[in-house]
């Protein structure tokens, strides 16, 4: 049951000090590191690891490269909010053909949120409640005021999956909304607006805890969102 | 409606080398580079971007890290099949309690893939069908030989969901069937024989083009997998 093997799949063949990150990362597998936990100091990892300090470096800035680790300057090295989760992690940045991106990730989200908020509704504790209340009210005036609410609007959506508590579904949804920040730029004030309309509906069906309002109240934001996009793609 | 304003999201604060490094990937980006193109040598590079070879080749090596890029000695640098995906981009190696982590995967499962089973029996071509025949009886064969067949049977869930043609669902799919990987090695005879039968009949209904039999058979496929963990759980 021991994902860790994973970690060695690449076997001997590689580089020292791609082997040394791989170590590196076991390391933090094994004693549990998480998010903000210091990394032994250079010198330390030379002994730890038996390499050279050179050997060292290079594969801290693997890991750095693969999201596992930051170096702050001055500070030393610590593990990231989310290791090994890069912005991109399916690559769209790489599809050809943006439209058609759009719409696959639509048809994606029209299955996934809908019953992600079903489940938040299910499951939300009242904890998850009042942080799911704050980012609505935080996005909503953040729109009335006419300023950017893209961070906020992706809080609200990651919110809603943690409600979930399925880790699985949490490291999923800012994959699937990754659209948002995408589309949220071009987006006019007349989407804004409804979009504003159906968080709250969102967010008050899960804090009522009713599985069915939440998972309908997002289905009319995603056909919103739809129908929003179709128009504007006729139009191109 | 382009994508590729989020490569340069870390913007100028960042060192020489990830600064190339963004460089390099909008290169890949904006000329469609695509699995086995090959990137312009160190000095080309070296020109293009007007920098030095150390960071040059700094920059290739962060490449290298986040899976864009891979090097093939002799022969030059080339881009990945798959560029910016790693093995493991939900981070499932750094979670903790992985019996819960298989719950949670089994609940995402079972909601995402009876759907693309449905899709795919909607949409596979003909070429379509043919592939996923043929991984269908190799993963039948590799196991009554008694041989391990994860690849294959990888292989057959990731053609299920290219039978759907959308990118986002081709590109989900591995990251929750990860848990294949994982379990197929202490999986017993008795689920295997039963896996097969599903496969098969997941693999008929696609062919026929039955959406609800897909969905259906896909559904049985995880249910019997759910109960055999259960049961294994509950032993532990």
């Amino acid at each position: 049951m021991d994902l860790s093997t994973l970690n060695n799949f690449k076997g001997h063949s590689l580089p020292l000090a791609e082997q040394i990150a791989e170590r590196i990362n076991q390391l933090i597998i094994d004693q549990r590191l998480t998010e903000n936990d210091k990394l032994p100091t250079e010198f330390e990892l030379m002994e730890i690891l038996n390499v050279g300090r050179s050997t060292v470096r290079e594969a801290l800035k693997i890991l750095v490269a693969r999201n596992v680790l930051e170096i702050k300057r001055g500070k030393g090295t610590f593990v990231t909010k989310n290791p090994g989760i890069n912005e991109d992690p399916l690559g769209f940045a790489y599809m050809q053909d943006k439209i058609k991106l759009a719409q696959e990730l639509i048809e994606v989200r029209t299955h996934i949120e809908p019953w992600t908020a079903y489940l938040a509704a299910q499951r939300a504790t009242e904890a998850d409640i009042k942080e799911l209340c704050g980012y609505c009210d935080r996005v909503v005036d953040l729109s009335l005021l006419g300023k950017a609410h893209q961070d906020v609007d992706k809080a609200f959506h990651e919110c809603v999956a943690h409600c979930t508590h399925n880790r699985v579904i949490c490291n999923l949804t800012p994959i699937i909304i990754y659209s948002v920040q995408v589309f949220s730029d071009i987006s006019e004030s007349t989407l804004r607006r409804k979009t504003n309309i159906s968080h709250r509906q969102i967010c008050d069906c899960i804090c009522s805890h009713d599985p069915e309002g939440a998972s309908n109240a997002v289905m009319a934001h995603l056909d919103a969102n739809r129908n929003y996009w179709e128009e504007l793609w006729r139009g191109i």
